[in-house]
């Protein structure tokens, strides 16, 4: 049953069929790449990619979708609805089958380019980044480092706590990171800050949801529909200078502790791709408050969350020059997270807010209930209390000039192929003093 | 001396010379305005607007600004850069000058339309929104209320203290309000938070600074040219529900309290307009740390505060029926505040984060020294403690459903018109239940 599922997802690529590809033909991710100086979409398949452009100019999509699909994000197509979106995704789908017509196929095969020779752009343009704090096993962690009386807060578990980011600062993996400057808390009352670069930059493993259909401003989305305003999801870093967080995010939460950079996986997986990965909402402790009616979801699985195991490695400059493979700092899963994607958008939108296509979602930290299933270094280091040793015998507290982080993601399911997320990586650079 | 100089700025338009005019030769604020189904810029010239599209079409513009002035928005005029705005401003200054040529005024007046008769959008697409904290008399009061222990934190004197805000829910003068649902704290741990229409809420009065010119992500502009970057301010309502506030702002600062809507004046006033009312930063007492050198202005003007009287009026229902005139509640000034626009500006981009054309930095709400000069009613009423008398004999504690706020803004200086910021307004509608 399983090898029968698994033989009928089988693509005429040989590469997509591997047991150990991130992009099997069920998974079919978008993402937006440089060809002859255009920006264009694509969708991955095994190790190469799929050039829209070049398939709707073939005639291999549907004329509806052209427009859309020579685009340079994919935000025209968000906005036609998720009836264009599953129309593209039977079209590449049958395209790309084993079973393809061999017209189709020669076509297809004069629009493929391998993903290692590419270069990848934001493949959305990005309105609004909203990022949340969904983790209750992150949010208790962090609370404990910062307010060790009251680790968790009385509204934590009745609001999915949020806060607006900075949409103009996304960067796609594989762009570097400035050590940024700041200001961190004085020694002592009458003693100036310091405005240093920072001392203590750390990554948040994070998953982004980018909005597919919008709302009216002043009409709530309700939870029953939440999930359909979901295009797909991402891999997505939210870099974090925690000396200056501490000191500047009272009482109006995270700035510039923040704003300097936010680094984005290039590869949206679809909605569709996670369906046989998705998992019921992780069950609330009996002691639990019940989530306001407005924050309930049905037993429907739609309005649960999803079976990711992510990842987070570190390659220092040494592990470089030793040819080490990167070491693993972090593993986590957004089943663990207190509050869902379809909570995070039924309470975002329940005053009447606005989510606009390409808006993205994040939904915080996502660690897990051991230390080491912690999704940043503020917290497997104790905030820099217990140094990590790496193979090399270097240690980390926060991050280095020259470090790489790297996220992953990866989805198994009994009868399944495997699809992978791809990554979200980035190399810390000495700040511009 | 001060007549001739007021001589000097004469109009063809003779409402445009009266005393009482928001709009004298000397301001030329910015808008859009609705024109046959199209959106046209325009600029305010006394109780009319002058089409920017229409002068482009009769050839009264420089060829190089045809195409910014036929944009539905200033975008692409602000990226254009400050020579392209000086020239625009000259441009519309001769033209509309009592000693402009005969035939261009006879162009110029086919393309004039009443103010009174337009509708108006939005002038501006605004990529991000960041509200700051700049009054200290706003920080001090409203965290009396907060946290009487310690109202004003240690941070507050040393940072310009700053969040980013909801930019899809921008809505322009005249669009209502529809009171916002959430959750309030609970009245004893055990026990669920309401979900109710807000009955706390309130409007901030604040002014935008347009950014015209961006930076560079992982550059800063450093303070000294921080002024430079603004193409111009508008009056603008933070609309804010209190007890969703209140309930919802640890640790992360406010998010639903404040995105369901910000009202922003559909005029712009550029910075040239505003050089006879600029004033020196607010003087630190003595015992106050200096700022640190990123935040350290010299004595030039431009890196200073600006002189605008601001005021707030309510007009509520029963006011209307009775026709009475609005009843003011607040007046204040933005040279009151603790930190200037340069220093806004400067302290955002010192980490590298990047400014986009188009984006608005609020200064938070500007309150004055004196009780009556809180522009806000959380200030104004003790977070409802002391209810505010109207002279209908109705009472307000917080915003009821049909009251009118309006925002207006006045500058003036010896030997100079007065110019006036326009209006910002709108009404609450009762909440969708």
């Amino acid at each position: 049953m399983a090898k029968q599922s698994i033989a009928a997802h089988k693509s005429w690529l040989p590469d997509a069929n591997h047991a150990t590809t991130d992009f099997p033909l069920t998974h079919l991710p978008y993402a937006a790449f440089t060809r002859e100086g255009q920006q264009h979409l694509c969708v991955a398949i095994g190790s190469h990619l799929l050039d829209l452009h070049a398939c709707a100019s073939s005639g291999l999509l549907p004329p509806t979708l052209t427009e859309a699909c020579q685009s340079p994000t994919l935000n025209l197509l968000m906005s036609q609805g998720p009836r264009s979106w599953a129309l593209l995704r039977k079209t590449l789908t049958t395209l790309l089958h084993a079973d393809a017509k061999p017209e189709h196929k020669e076509k297809a095969e004069a629009a493929l380019h391998s993903i290692a020779g590419s270069t990848f752009q934001k493949p959305v343009h990005i309105p609004n980044y909203t990022d949340f704090y969904a983790s209750i096993h992150h949010a208790t962690r962090a609370g404990q480092l910062f307010r060790p009386d009251q680790p968790l807060l009385p509204n934590y578990k009745h609001i999915p706590i949020g806060y607006h980011g900075r949409a103009s600062s996304f960067l796609v993996s594989g762009e570097p990171i400035v050590r940024p400057i700041g200001q961190t808390r004085p020694s002592a009352e009458e003693v100036q800050p310091n405005f240093l670069p920072t001392s203590k930059l750390d990554y948040e493993l994070e998953l982004a949801l980018y909005i597919g259909q919008p709302n009216t401003q002043g009409v709530p989305i309700p939870i029953s529909s939440a999930a359909d305003h979901i295009f797909g999801i991402s891999l997505l870093n939210d870099w974090s200078a925690r000396d200056i967080q501490s000191w500047e995010y009272q009482p109006l939460g995270p700035f510039v502790a923040k704003n300097f950079a936010t680094s984005i996986s290039p590869w949206v997986t679809p909605i569709p791709a996670l369906e046989p990965f998705r998992v019921p909402a992780a069950p609330r402790p009996a002691t639990d408050p019940k989530p306001l009616p407005y924050l309930h979801s049905t037993a429907d699985q739609k309005s649960g969350s999803v079976n990711v195991l992510l990842e987070v490695f570190i390659l220092t400059k040494r592990m470089k020059a030793n040819k080490l493979q990167p070491f693993l700092l972090s593993e986590s899963n957004p089943q663990d997270l207190y509050w869902t994607p379809a909570q995070l958008i039924a309470h975002h939108t329940s005053n009447g807010c606005n989510l606009q296509v390409g808006d993205i979602l994040a939904t915080g930290t996502i660690s897990g209930p051991a230390q080491a299933s912690a999704g940043c270094l503020l917290e497997l280091t104790h905030n820099g209390a217990q140094p990590l040793l790496l193979p090399t015998g270097e240690t980390r507290t926060f991050l280095e000039d020259g470090d790489e982080i790297i996220l992953r993601g990866s989805c198994k399911s009994p009868g399944h192929p495997r699809i992978g997320l791809g990554e979200c990586r980035a190399t810390i650079l000495p700040a511009r003093v």
